[in-house]
C-alpha cells in the first residue's frame, strides 16, 4: 500500500563465515531489504548470489556507498578492514553495523563514533551475544536485584578452533565473552592482566586468561582457548544471594539461577572477633528462555534504530568499551602480563 | 607366625575430618596396625573408639611419641599445627605421614625434611591424588610419549564449599592440583602469579587464579573458588600429540584422551613466510582405570616405604615443592597479583 | 539416666553386600544398639567384628533368637532363606525388617504376614528408596497435586551387573522400582506383562521389560538389565500439568521438575470434531532435596515402629504388593510374555 | 563442456517441515538440478521460491510428472498421500524417493514396489538415518564382527513433541529407529508385541513400547514418546564381546564403544552344573565420525542409483520390511498388546 514506508534498504560486504549469517536474518525482517551484497572474491559473490538471488551483487564497495536505495551497511570482513570500509560508509551517510571487534585499536574506534555522531548516523556493533534470551534473561535477573551484588564472573569459552590469521584468540573469542560481562555488570574495569601463550613459539596466542578488576571490587575472568580438546562456553556469576550458571552449549537450560549463597554470621560471644562463614542451598531454577535466534533480534533492533534515530544497545560507544579493553589485553601481553589500569588506555 | 615380621604400628592424630579415611585405610593394610588415636577434643576421639574401638584412645599427643609400638604417626589436624606435630614425632624418631600441605610455610617445610633426613625417617606428604587411578593413568600417557609435548595444563578445582579458618582457598584446594601438575609436568614453575579475592573485605581469600610459567614455555593455570554454586574437578591438558581431560566427578570416564592435535604446515609456496595452522582429530579414549582408593594404596606405598626405608612419592621433597608455591602465590597475592619468580623463594 | 527407655536391641542376620549397610546405619540410632551379628560364613563373621567389635559375633541363628537382649532382626540374606528366617524370628516374638523382597512368592509373604499380624508383629520389608530425599520429594509434589494427573511413568535401572545366582534380573532389580511406583502412584496395577531374555540360553533372565496397566488409564514401563554397558537409573513421571524426571545418579539434580505439558483445544469453530494438540513450556526447578542417608531415615522409622508399635511405610503389606507383581512377572514371563490379570495372582 | 551428461532432473512436491532440507541437499549435488517445486500451499509455495529461486514454483503436481526436464520426483507430503503421489510418479516414468515410511499400509507398500519393478524405476524411501556417520559406523562395527554376537537392542526416542494428526505416534518416530535396528541387525524380526496409550482417550497412541523377537534370539525393545519432558535418542546395543552406546544428542561423541562384555565359566569343580558368570570391562573408544550431513549422503546416493540403476540402501524392499512392521505394530495395538507373529502380516 501507498501509506507503507519504503523498507530500510541494507547493503552487506563480506559473504565469509558471518555474513550469510546477516544475510538471513536481514531479509527475515518485515521492514527491510536486502539490497546488494559485495564480496571481493568471486566465489564467495556467486555463492551470495545462489542463497540471495534477489540482491544485486556488487563487484565494488563502491558500488554499495553509490546505491542510494541503501541506507545502512553491514560490514563482515576481517577485523583489519573494519575500519576503513565503515569509515567510507558513514562518510558515504549510511547507517553501519559492524561485525565484532568494531575496529583494531581504540583510536580508529574513537574516529568512527566521532564520525557517526557528527554525521547523525547510527554505529552498531555486532555483539551478537547481547540479543540471546539467556543474556538478556540474566541481565533481567541481575536487574531485578534477586542476584544481591555479584561477587565474580568466570568465564571459559575454549574449543580446538580454527586460528584466525589476522588476530589472536583474545580479539577472536574474548569480544564475545567481555561484551557480555560489560553488559552484565553495568560497569567497565580499572584494571586488566593477561597471560596468554602462542601454540608454537612466533604465532599469535593461541590461548589466554584474561583478569579484570572493578571499582566495586568485583573480578572478572576469562579463559580463551583454540587448543582445547572439548568446546566449553560457560560463565559462572556468584552473586550475594544467587549464583548463575550460564552454559551456552546446553540445549535444555543454557541458564541456571541455584538458590545459594554465602551467609557469613558475625559471632558475637567470642571476644576474638571471628567470621563464621557458612552457606545456604536451596532449589535451582532453569528459567524458560527466548528460543529467538539473537541475530534475528540484533538485525530487527538494528533496523528499528535506523527508522528511529535511537542507539541501539551495543552501539559505537559499547563497542568502544570492548576496544578498550581488547586493546588493554594487547599491552599487557606485550608487557609480561603486567596489570595494565584503564586510565593508560584512555 | 613366629616368622612374620611385626606389622608397622601407626599413630594417629587428628580425628576430624580426614583422619577417619586414614583410619580406615590404614585399619586394611595387612601389614599394619592401627595402635593408637590422639585428637585434643574429645568428643572427636570419643567417636573414633566407636569405629575403631582395637585403638588406644589418648588424651595427649605426647602418649603417641612414647609408644614404642607406634613406628610411624600420621598427622590430619589443622594446617598451623603441622610443624609442631611433625617436628616432635620426628624428634622421638617416628616416621611421619602429613595432611597436605606439609607446613605454612617453606622454612617449616625445610626444616622438617632436615630432621626426616638427620634421623634416616620418611617423611610423607598426603597428596592423595598421586595415588589415584586416573593420575598414575594420567602419568602412564605422558611418560609413555604418547601425548607429544604438553602446551598447557588448565585446572578447575569449584564449589560452594566450607570456608576454612586458618587457611585461604589457596591453601586448602591448590595443593591438590599443585601436587597433580608438578607430578603430570615433571618440572617445577620459574613463575608465580596469582590474583584472588576474599567473598567479603578483610576475609581470607574465597577465590583465587594461579598462573604458572616453566622454563620450557609451558603454562599452567589453576582455579580455585569456594563460591561457585556447582562443583568442577577439571583439568586439561593439552600435547602436541593428543590431548587430555580430566574430570573427577564423572562416574564413569575420569580420563578421556582425545586424538586430536594441531598441525602447523609451513607454507613453502608462498614468499610471505606464513603458517598455515590446522587441526586433526581421531577417536577418543577412555582408558579402563583402577578403582581402588587412593588413600588405599597411599597406606600402602607409606607403609612400604616404612619397612623399606625407601623414600615415597610424595615425600618430603616433593611437598616442599608445592610449598613454594603456596609462598609463592602468598606473596604475589600481597603484591597485587605480581609475578614472582621462584628464585625469590629460594 | 534411669529413666531412659532401654535401647531397642537389634540382631543382625547376613554380613554380604548389604548387611554392612543396615549394620552401620543401625548403630547411628541413638535409640538403638546392635546387639549381635551372625553369618553362617565365618569370613563374613570375622569381617563383621573388625568393624562391629561391640555387636556379639553368633555363630547360629538360633544365638539371635533366644537372646533376649534382640527386639528385633534385621534379614539381609538371599531372597530364597528370607521365608525361613523371618517367619523363625516372627515365632520367637521379635519385630522383623527383610530385606527386598520380602519373600520368595506371594504365598510366602502372605504367611509371614499372618504370622506378624498374629503375634502383634511389626514386619518391614526394606524398600530403601522409599527413604530417599528424592522419592519423599516426588511422593510431595504428586500429593500437593501440582503434577495434575499422572499420565505414565518409565524407568530405567540398567548396568553390567553381578548377575545374582538364585533370581533374575527381576527380582534383584525391579523391586526398587516397583516399590517408588506403586509409592508415588498410590494405587496397584490390573494387568503386568513381561518380555524377558536371558544372557544366554538356559540361563536366568538378565533384561527384562515389565509393562503394567492400572485402572485409570496410567501406564508404568520397566526397563531392568544387567548387561547394559552403562548405568542408568531414571524415571519419567509425565502429569497432566507437569513432567518430572528422577535421575538418582545425578549428584546435583536428582530431580526435576518441568513446568511443561500437553495443551489440548477443542477446536469448535470446525464441525469436524478435531482436537488441536499442542504443548506448553515453562521453568524447570530442581527442588532441593534432603541429603539425609536414605537407610538413616529407614533405621529410624523402624525404630519407631518397634517402639510406638505402628507398621512404618513400607511394611509387609506393601511388601506383599510388591511380590504380587513380580509374581506376576514370573508368570508372565513363563507364558511367553501374555499379559497377566491381577487377579490371576489373587 | 559438451560431454559432460546432463545433471538429473529433481521435482519435489511437498515444502511443509521435511521438504526444505531435501531441496537444499538436492542443490548441493554436483551431479543434480532442482528443476521444480509443488505444494498445494500457495504460502509453502512461495517460501520455496524465496530459498530456491531458480527451480519452477508448480501449482500442480501433474506439472511435475508431464515435465520432461524431471528425472526423479521427491515427495515429502503426509503419509495419506504418499501412496497416491509415487504411484502416479512411478506411471509417469519417474524415478521416486519418499519420505518414510513409504506408506500407509503394506499393500500399498507392495503394490509401489511393484510398480516400480514393472517399470524398473528407482523406488528409495528417505529412512535418512541409514546415511549418517553414526549409524555408518555401528554398521561398520557389527559387520567386522568385533562386537561379537548381539544380544539385545533398545532404542529410546522421548520428547514433548508435536502431535501428528494423521499418524500415531508409532508411525511418526518409530521408523527411525526400525530402519536402523533392520540395518544393523540384518535381519527382520519374527513377533512384534506393542504397549501403547493415547494422551487422552480417544486420541492417537502418543506413546508406545515395542518389543521384537528375532529367528536367532535377539530381542528389540524401543520407547517412542511424544510426551517426555526430555529429549532422548539413544540406542543402546549390547554384543557378546563388546557393547555399544548411540546416542544421537551428544554433540561430541555420538557413538561409544564399550570394551566390555558378560564372561562365562563353566564351573567344573562342582558336581551341580552351575554357570559362573562375571563380566569383563576395559577401555572406552568413541570411534571418529564422518560428519557430513546424512541427507546430503543420502541424495548423492540416490542420484548415482537414478544415473547406476542399481538399488539405493533404502530401497522399496527395506522401506516394505519397515512398513510390515509399523502394520503388525499396528495390529497389536488393536489387540490389546497381543504378540503379533510376522506371518501374520505377509
Amino acid at each position: 500500500m501507498s501509506d507503507e514506508p519504503k523498507p530500510v534498504g541494507v547493503g552487506l560486504v563480506g559473504y565469509g563465515y558471518w555474513g550469510p549469517n546477516l544475510a538471513r536474518n536481514f531479509i527475515r525482517q518485515a521492514d527491510c531489504q536486502l539490497v546488494a551484497i559485495h564480496d571481493s572474491d568471486p566465489d564467495a559473490l556467486g555463492k551470495a548470489g545462489q542463497f540471495f538471488p534477489l540482491a544485486r551483487l556488487e563487484d565494488s564497495f563502491d558500488d554499495l556507498l553509490s546505491n542510494r536505495g541503501i541506507d545502512a551497511i553491514a560490514i563482515a570482513t576481517p577485523v583489519s578492514t573494519h575500519f576503513e570500509l565503515a569509515s567510507r560508509a558513514l562518510q558515504a551517510g549510511k547507517d553501519v553495523l559492524v561485525e565484532k571487534p568494531l575496529a583494531h585499536n581504540v583510536a580508529e574506534a574513537k574516529s568512527l563514533i566521532e564520525m557517526a555522531e557528527k554525521n547523525g548516523s547510527i554505529l552498531a556493533v555486532d555483539h551478537t551475544f547481547l540479543y540471546s534470551g539467556a543474556v538478556r534473561k540474566i541481565r533481567e535477573l541481575i536487574e531485578s536485584g534477586s542476584i544481591g551484588e555479584i561477587i565474580y564472573l568466570d568465564s571459559v569459552r575454549i574449543n580446538l578452533g580454527l586460528f584466525q590469521h589476522d588476530v589472536n584468540v583474545v580479539y577472536d573469542l574474548a569480544p564475545h565473552d567481555l561484551s557480555i560481562a560489560l553488559y552484565q555488570l553495568g560497569q567497565e574495569p580499572v584494571s586488566v592482566q593477561v597471560s596468554g601463550k602462542p601454540y608454537s613459539s612466533g604465532g599469535k596466542e593461541a590461548l589466554a586468561y584474561i583478569h579484570m578488576e572493578f571499582a566495586n571490587g568485583v573480578v572478572a575472568h576469562f579463559h580463551v582457548s583454540w587448543i582445547s580438546p572439548v568446546k566449553i562456553r560457560r560463565m559462572v556469576i556468584t552473586g550475594t544471594e544467587k549464583m548463575i550458571i550460564y552454559d551456552d552449549l546446553d540445549p535444555m537450560e543454557k541458564v541456571r539461577v541455584y538458590d545459594k549463597s554465602v551467609v557469613i554470621h558475625e559471632d558475637d560471644t567470642d571476644s576474638v572477633n571471628q567470621m563464621l562463614v557458612d552457606y545456604r542451598t536451596g532449589d535451582m531454577i532453569a528459567p524458560k528462555l527466548s528460543l529467538r535466534e539473537a541475530l534475528d533480534l540484533e538485525a530487527e533492533e538494528f533496523i528499528k534504530s535506523v527508522r528511529s534515530r535511537e542507539a541501539p544497545v551495543s552501539d559505537g560507544r559499547f563497542g568502544l568499551k570492548v576496544m578498550k579493553i581488547l586493546e588493554a589485553c594487547c599491552l599487557s601481553l606485550k608487557q609480561d602480563g603486567r596489570k595494565i589500569t584503564m586510565e593508560e588506555i584512555g
